[in-house]
């Protein structure tokens, strides 16, 4: 396909649309608008011509202007409440600083398509200038009520800061890291921080090339709200009905609702059992005064269990060593006598809500600081004063289910 | 400063060290290695040199590997836990795949400074390779014990992903940013997502360029556990006592831990009085069937306090319409009917909570989706079935003290 021959044909460069679709509604909330050429034998997607810095800007604009003018007299019709997500190349959005974008869109204001229901996904992967006329333009485009995406997250250019900064609407995460091998464990991880950051900051994850359930599932575990791919619809020359999936959708979400809330209920219940078995040692050692004594005691359960327990009071001091399970035996650790464990994530919160309601509680999944394995820690107050820490190895969590 | 005056001039290039000090030892941990230049009148930092592209690679790796092997050398008689972190141009290192680097940290390993005591501060801002290389590279140096922090998060070039794939040890968060008035409120939530992957995947958070008393409680309640800067010890050109701040950090740190304990209290005591009062409701209620009407009699009470009030099952389908507060009254949303929000973090994690603990929980604060308010909700299980969210207002969570 010639750059050229697109160029002198703009009667056969179309929009496509992917359907979007929403967690909160299973239905579609929008659509991405892409280019297509319509050639002789197939139509072939224009994603690489508007990638191809070997055309003149000039060129690529208005091959991208004709894309949207005809999807947007398409779009007309469409319901009030439907959003047109625009892929805009940052470097040549800024060469008029926007302005006949902007004046594009206004015309079709006055035709019914109000401004808040623009989506404009700005990819800035390659973006030359400086960030902070980009921020001032995306700024200036969000007070005539259009969103912003942020596109690519979760690829090798993600800018966290970046984010923050900006505020972005919308911010898109390519799930098709997903299917590679390579995708560490700590994709989720990221996934997790970043579906956090979302909602602190008030922006929708909307994740793109979900191909497998398993991705929706994904998806839809981190905070997902909207979601495109092939899995659910392949871009087409027309627009669908909103309802297309709504059945599918709603049976796929209920089993995952399923499977997440009995995963939940059993943790739920494991934590209560391990609540009722550190009452009942507790209750069966409370003669012994002193706590090394007492964890002396204690460990001598939980050798398949955990491989470190301590104590801290309130503040998060240390009011013990580590015991700490190693080579088949428990060492005691004393240089972490006195050592301060406030400044942890979670620390003080936990404290607190031991205090008040005198129950132990269980911790998500992260990394041990010092051995890197996958633990939880089971916390739980001795007394009115005082806190017991147990760190569930790896091995204990891996044999029951739920656990992990 | 002439660069051929440094290089021909090699005597009077000699290390600094910056103190490192821990959250939860209060005492120093370890130096970070800088680079220095004694000239005729005043000793000057090799910042610039080491940073400047036109003096040849071979000259800045001379000067980098004088001032490293002085620093290693007087380092010899440290005690055997102090970690030395050492600052490394990632395209540098990679010419010749880091051997010489490697070779160089071995003949001292000999001398006594294991590897593990070594943090190689990789700086990736402008690294110019294929970062699979680098990976590789960073991953080999991990197999001897050596550790590998991350530098330069928190500014433009983060890379939240590479973080997730690289895994370090320590990531580097610069806290220069917290002084300039350009730092959006989303700073926090940027970080507050960072300390929760750090979490996640066992990494230790340190914070530099600390200059005063409030970056040190912003580090500290932000899951700091390392932390240098001007504020706690300026770089020179010998070790200090490691236990030189340990009487002042204990005394600052507990003015932190006093300040955030009474937050998180003052936080439960709040929870609690909702918690009465909307018992108290619900019983005055008791009698109305028809959620709708119920949420009619509720809202009443709840004009300066909530802006958004609606049902859902433990599924998280709504089951009412919301009712919004706007314009001095409660209008009714239908269009919220059947809305599901089980995609939304913690909320069925929230709902299992409530359904075992009969007891209403109150969210941190995050940003509304739709309002893009700060804002914190509180929900209440209004029996075994379904449960009621209250989004409270953000003028109600600043008129009280300890909900913001």
């Amino acid at each position: 396909m010639d750059a050229l021959d697109i160029i002198t044909d703009l009667d056969n460069v179309i929009p496509f649309f992917q359907p979007i679709f929403s967690a909160d509604e299973h239905r579609v909330i929008g659509y991405e608008i892409l280019g297509r050429y319509k050639g002789n034998e197939e139509i072939e997607s224009l994603g690489p011509f508007f990638l191809d810095d070997q055309i003149p800007d000039e060129y690529r604009l208005e091959v991208d202007n004709t894309v949207l003018s005809k999807a947007l007299d398409m779009a007309v019709d469409l319901d009030k409440d439907v959003l047109l997500f625009i892929n805009r190349d940052a470097d040549i959005l800024m060469q008029d600083h926007g302005e006949q974008f902007l004046q594009m869109l206004q015309q079709y204001e006055e035709k019914g398509i109000s401004l808040n229901r623009i989506v404009l996904e700005i990819s800035k992967l390659n973006y030359k200038g400086e960030f902070d006329h980009l921020d001032h333009l995306l700024n200036y485009y969000k007070t005539f009520g259009m969103k912003v995406a942020i596109d690519n997250v979760a690829n090798d250019n993600n800018q966290l800061d970046r984010i923050g900064q900006l505020g972005p609407d919308i911010i898109k995460v390519d799930l098709k890291a997903l299917r590679s091998t390579a995708t560490g464990p700590a994709f989720q991880d990221v996934l997790y921080s970043l579906s956090l950051l979302a909602r602190k900051i008030g922006a929708t994850l909307l994740f793109e090339n979900i191909e497998m359930v398993f991705q929706l599932q994904f998806a839809w575990k981190n905070g997902g709200r909207y979601y495109q791919g092939f899995y659910l619809c392949t871009p087409c020359d027309h627009f669908v009905g909103r309802d297309i999936l709504k059945d599918r959708l709603k049976n796929e979400f209920h089993s995952f609702i399923v499977s997440e809330k009995k995963k939940l209920e059993s943790l739920y219940s494991m934590t209560e059992n391990f609540q009722v078995t550190m009452q009942e040692y507790l209750t069966r050692y409370r003669k012994i005064i002193d706590y090394e004594e007492l964890l002396k005691a204690l460990v001598k359960h939980m050798n398949d269990i955990a491989f470190r327990v301590y104590i801290c009071d309130e503040d998060g001091f240390q009011k013990t060593p580590n015991f700490f399970f190693t080579g088949g035996e428990w060492k005691i650790q004393r240089e972490y006598l006195q050592k301060n464990w406030s400044w942890r994530p979670y620390f003080l919160e936990n404290i607190i809500k031991m205090r008040y309601e005198q129950k132990g509680i269980l911790s998500d999944l992260y990394s041990d600081i010092e051995t890197g394995e996958t633990i939880r820690t089971f916390s739980y107050p001795v007394n009115a004063n005082d806190y017991l820490f147990i760190d569930f190895s790896y091995s204990f969590l891996y044999q029951h289910d739920g656990l992990l």
